[in-house]
């Protein structure tokens, strides 16, 4: 099979290289753990040419923090409403050490918020080619670090919001005195479930009003210290949930998918019972896909292939 | 004059020390910066004999985390309702190492949440001494690491919450994606009422759900990256009220009287705003006023003194 193309997924913690055969076959994948984040100045160039070193001189479509203003080269983003076709006339090209054209996808702007996303927009172009009904009209999330609220509208991501769900929850167990100075963490079911439970009965008042119970129900000794850190993840995911309920994000009547880490997307399903909440868990992998599209639809593949 | 009492508050990262004469007159008082968080294992002898150095040898009462499980002698918590007599009822004494008896202030327990608190309930006996209405029917804010909000009914606290608004302000600012990598703040008052705005406006989502914007508007160049922790700031106060409001623990026809930091009362009156809310600040100094008066209910010191 010959190589038609070398995806890069590169994000703030990692980078994924991915080499496409013909009709987006991946052929091999490589996983770096060399995140924007972690480079050192001028360190874009080095881990790019680890990446690729020895793939065959093809174009390389990168997505991701890559494109942001600490990244290798700054892309504008893109304004919502958008589709696949507006990405991939969006491109930003230029030619990296070792001659191969490296084309950047934008990020997206929901100029209403405004809120931002780099690298979920090339993930949700390969959810949406797997599920036309979600394309034609839905919501897609992309829970993590900074979770993502993706509405779509007729194949157009028309808007979306951020909820730092991750992040909060790192700072929490790790920084705040909910979660310092506790044993290591053990797996407790049913303590995730009453902090998801916890949250929904916040109502309005939010999670805000009951997160410091991760202390008092220790303290009073009814939940275990090796617990608090199961129970908190209830607690801010449960209210993640009740956020997008809370701010219209979630239409019953529409299909809800969720895209992301196998392990993150089961504590999500927990939490969704809590509300009686039909989630859809889409394949991880859309962002090999979405690379594939974006390519196809900026003519950087020769294609009978179509995806 | 002569010394009656020596008082104590003794806290996760202060001891203020107070020499009290006749009538409960503060005569003296040392500030150290050997809060229960930063002694080493046994210090606490120590640092009470350098508190107390060359005072008199009389009755010693201490409240605060001082009386906590990581704190020199732990203290049960008492349940609410609890008035000034129960706590004087309750305070535990022992012997210190330079012949003094210590007596210990218990810290309160909301048994319906549960909540939990120590040393706020000697500075609300402190308050409710100075303003008899909101004695008999009122609320209590006091804004902090974790700010408390203590409902009273004839004299009783009946039952508090904690929001934890000052530690993630912390967390958020010094160690989170919004705030880490900023140039030093500077005071914007535009920018934390348009965060206290925002906090409001997020309705029944909440803050959580906006969060984010501290980033994204600095990225649309909206917001001036050394206005940041304003805008942040604002958004957690003003949450905070959010949060009471929406949790039923303001009552418009009751006072709402705050007790606090000069500084940090300012914010939440000017959070209080945007929400057209009657804050009203109670003078600070009055957990000295409330170990005074807890002393005298437990006949620590013989007066004609009322306070």
């Amino acid at each position: 099979m010959t190589t038609q193309l070398i995806g890069l997924d590169w994000g703030s913690t990692h980078l994924r290289a991915y080499r496409f055969g013909e009709r987006g076959l991946v052929e091999e994948v490589r996983t770096l753990s060399c995140g924007i984040r972690e480079l050192p100045a001028g360190g874009f160039a080095e881990a790019f040419m680890q990446a690729v070193r020895e793939w065959p001189q093809v174009p390389v479509l990168a997505c991701g923090m890559v494109g942001s203003r600490n990244g290798w080269l700054e892309v504008p983003y893109l304004d919502t409403p958008t589709r696949t076709d507006r990405l991939a006339a969006a491109l930003k090209p230029f030619t990296a050490p070792d001659g191969r054209t490296v084309h950047l996808v934008p990020g997206l702007r929901d100029p209403g918020r405004p809120d931002v996303m780099r690298g979920e927009e090339t993930q949700v172009a390969g959810v949406l080619a797997q599920f036309p009904a979600a394309s034609h009209r839905g919501q897609l999330l992309l829970p993590g670090t900074h979770s993502k609220w993706v509405t779509v509208r007729d194949g157009a991501i028309t808007g979306f919001a951020t909820v730092m769900t991750g992040e909060l929850y790192g700072l929490l167990s790790r920084h705040s005195i909910l979660g310092a100075s506790l044993p290591p963490a053990v797996d407790d079911d049913a303590a995730f479930r009453r902090g998801a439970a916890t949250a929904r009965d916040s109502g309005a008042a939010g999670v805000l009003s009951r997160v410091f119970s991760a202390r008092t129900l220790m303290l009073d000794g009814t939940l275990a210290p090796a617990s608090v850190a199961d129970y908190l993840s209830g607690l801010l995911i449960g209210d993640e949930l009740r956020v997008a309920l809370a701010a219209g994000w979630i239409d019953a009547r529409e299909p809800l998918l969720m895209v992301g880490d196998a392990a993150l997307c089961s504590r999500y399903l927990k939490a969704a019972e809590a509300y009686g909440l039909q989630l859809t868990r889409a394949p991880d992998a859309t962002t090999a896909r979405g690379l594939w599209l974006i390519a196809v639809e900026a003519g950087l593949v020769t294609t009978r292939a179509t995806a």
